[in-house]
């Protein structure tokens, strides 16, 4: 007879071990799968995704958990976490978990078709049952103050509709104005980063960097894909992908440290939480604040290109000999409000993160019907950026979160990880006083190693709020980030 | 309430989607996961594949096959494949596959390593538990004529130790002399092949040709690994992987065409047969006649190199400019006794397989100990192929499969395939006349066609024995392989 505590790991490590099974068919469906094997593969990942809710939402798990009574703190932590994530679970039923992938599969599919198109009518009625079943999870967790607030919560653990409204409440007022100030400036120039390009180095180039970061390459490769992202198998085993293009610098180069960012979170999660709900990233929020601190409070900086705008230099003679530090400096930070939110420069990034959420919430609330979406869209992207959306595939078909999940909860987490990121940075810079010279210098090594030892190794033990807490030593804040913005852009844009 | 019949097809897909997930795990494993992923890969692949047993195996499986009355034909396929399956896999208990999983995993590596260091004495424990365990499985099988009977019965049903080895007795018989005969003449010139071939253009030649033998790419791709494969996830989706040596040009050539074979067959089975036992090729064997007859009947044919040779010639035109096509007619044709299976001609080839199979009984039977293993296999490569073994790691290590799997079974396949695959091709010209005019245009739809129809689109409906008498008229035999060899290297060598 196992002992309880050693039961109920082995049951984990079985969820566990079916989830990143398909973690591992979703990346390769990403990557490399023929057309052909979609519908196969579709069947696969949702047998495997049934399998693991079953098998964790099984009542002996339940029994388990009652049961144990923890003598360690990790396993203090362990039966903590993994009491959230049971009793979440089981308020939903396997038949509606079923229904949602089936659909969810389903609507991918159209939304493809339907963007590559432009042609919004043919993924709305998929959208309409979006929301329908984004209500109908919402009513399996009753008591909630705002029906978003069950959706926040699947990424935001402890977030809430009310707190991210205020915060972005605040984070507008003092958003608008520095926008405002910006575009009465001349723009700057990025037409540098806009040369022929071969992609090979493009890759290579972004590999090196992020070799330096930190990120450990025995256990993890960089592939291409249409939309970049960030994968776990396991502790030894995190992938990332981007995409290159080869008019176009920044691209593969931003995604890759962003990427970059998300996977040596993962790869810095303590082995000792492998194969239970601990082994992985806080939140949505806080994995976005690392990808983003790597992105941009360091790969952006003046500093770091200080160190590596001449390397680059090298690799490109004929596109960028005769272009100065300076020019670069800017063309990589120009601002200027346009149509996506992945293209978008740190300044006005986060309202178009706010346009998605609020739509969301309206959505949730009544107020606004799918139908009428588009046109809400378009509306929000006039008065809040100043721009004219000139349809819908660049509108409101950019995006993929709506239409391979939920309506709710699935867009608040970039601007929490933005805010952090510069909390979070400031705290690494108190700590690290000659922090700014060591990146001039391309050297990374203790800011990563105070990230393991402040974020990563902890995985899912401390919340969000804790963390943050323990690192910062102060609550979410959006004055961190608009010091940041205004002491970056300020001088940029002679403001 | 499901029909008996709907609710057994759902639990065989089931099982299905299971294995395929397994299949990508692995596939993924040896293309491109990094070093630091083994652990965790191997616990998953483990996992994956002991809930695939455990749902098959489950008691309801079996009284759905008792309650079931076969109504159609594709019923009756159905329900007596899966009989004989679910019959075979309830005999050996989950505990006995998760012991010898865990112990192939471990064995594996360790195989990898002692190979590496040309190191027998470090895997030798491991092959000893091996062996201990293939015992056990047969044990789970009374009744068996021989031990080795059970393990043969996995990967060609309906074959036995008895059979293989009066077939291989008498092609032992017929092939001793011709190679006799074959040593005496002038050897061929193979330096040819042996010139710097740049890698990309080698596996785009391969490419274009099994493009045109009919594999399709939209439900499959071509990939490198340590050693080339071929893996079905689906009928949508079956891929092949090769390796490429810059300077030997027949590796990645004869590889590319031998799984493309393989994954033709897979590619073709009819979808009606999907996510059940019946969605794959009839046995080992057979998919080794349906390789080796594009890679040796077609491929290796004077007539097809009458079409492509030009062709091949324009890609290296400073390497095969100046070699006409019958000298390398005769150097991807030429015959030597030789220590490495995989390289070997097709004359030789068998000798090599039936090396293999001997030992594997004579260590079933108790005759030879796994420590006497090396030294009885240099015996043996000096009296049958008159080639003096200089080292375990090309000796009795260079072959994975005692060292992934069983002791037993793991061999006769190949020549099998062979049989099988002269009576197949010798069918196919007899049903199509002109076929060598066919092959000397690059033309192999009407082949193609005639397989998909007898062989490929039926996957397990119809067993080996029946396959081939529908096929060719009659059972198993030799003749035709033999009158093939004869006719094809009589010529070549002046006999």
């Amino acid at each position: 007879m196992n002992k309880p505590i050693d039961e109920l790991k082995n049951r984990l490590q079985e969820v566990d071990d079916l989830e990143k099974a398909g973690a591992v068919l979703n990346w390769d469906q990403a990557v490399f799968m023929p057309t052909g094997g979609a519908v196969g593969r579709g069947r696969q990942t949702a047998t495997l995704e049934r399998l693991a809710h079953e098998k964790f939402t099984d009542p002996v798990v339940g029994e388990l958990l009652d049961a144990i009574d923890p003598v360690a703190d990790a396993e203090a932590s362990l039966l903590k976490v993994t009491r959230r994530d049971y009793d979440r679970a089981v308020k939903v039923p396997s038949e509606f978990v079923a229904r949602q992938v089936a659909h969810n599969s389903a609507k991918y599919q159209v939304w493809e078709q339907s963007r590559r198109a432009n042609n919004f009518a043919a993924v709305q009625s998929y959208l309409e049952k979006t929301l329908e079943l984004s209500r109908e999870y919402v009513d399996f967790f009753p008591g909630y103050e705002h029906p978003a607030d069950p959706l926040i919560d699947i990424s935001d653990e402890g977030m809430t509709a009310a707190t991210v409204r205020r915060l972005f409440g605040e984070l507008r007022k003092a958003l608008v104005p520095l926008v405002a100030q910006i575009a009465e400036r001349e723009p700057s120039d990025d037409s540098c980063l806009r040369e022929n390009f071969p992609k090979a180095r493009q890759l290579a180039f972004g590999e090196m960097i992020i070799r330096k970061y930190g990120y450990d390459f025995d256990r993890g490769r960089q592939d291409k894909t249409a939309h970049p992202f960030m994968i776990r198998f396991g502790s030894g085993d995190c992938r990332i992908t981007t995409r290159v293009q080869e008019n176009y610098l920044a691209e593969a180069l931003f995604s890759t440290l962003h990427e970059a960012g998300h996977a040596m979170y993962e790869q810095g999660v303590s082995s000792e939480y492998e194969g239970t709900p601990l082994g992985q990233g806080a939140t949505s929020g806080i994995h976005e604040s690392q990808s983003r601190l790597w992105e941009n409070q360091v790969g952006r900086s003046f500093g770091f290109w200080k160190h590596y705008y001449p390397k680059l230099q090298k690799e490109y003679p004929s596109q960028l000999g005769g272009v100065g530090l300076d020019t670069f400096y800017r063309a990589i930070n120009k601002v200027q409000p346009s149509l996506i939110r992945t293209d978008a420069d740190e300044v006005t990034y986060n309202l178009h993160v706010m346009i998605r959420f609020e739509l969301e919430l309206a959505m949730l609330e009544g107020s606004l019907s799918v139908g009428d979406l588009p046109g809400a869209w378009r509306d929000r992207y006039k008065e809040t950026l100043g721009v004219t959306v000139p349809d819908d595939r660049d509108g409101v078909l950019q995006d993929v979160h709506w239409y391979y999940s939920n309506i709710g909860g699935m867009f608040q987490c970039y601007t929490l990880g933005n805010i952090m990121a510069a909390q979070i940075y400031a705290a690494a810079e108190t700590n690290n006083p000659t922090l700014s010279d060591q990146i001039e210098q391309g050297e990374f090594s203790r800011l990563h190693t105070w990230l393991k030892e402040n974020i990563y190794q902890h995985g899912r033990t401390i919340s969000a709020e804790r963390l943050l807490q323990q690192c910062c030593g102060g609550p979410i804040s959006i004055e961190p980030l608009m010091s940041y913005l205004n002491n970056k852009f300020g001088p940029l844009y002679n403001i």
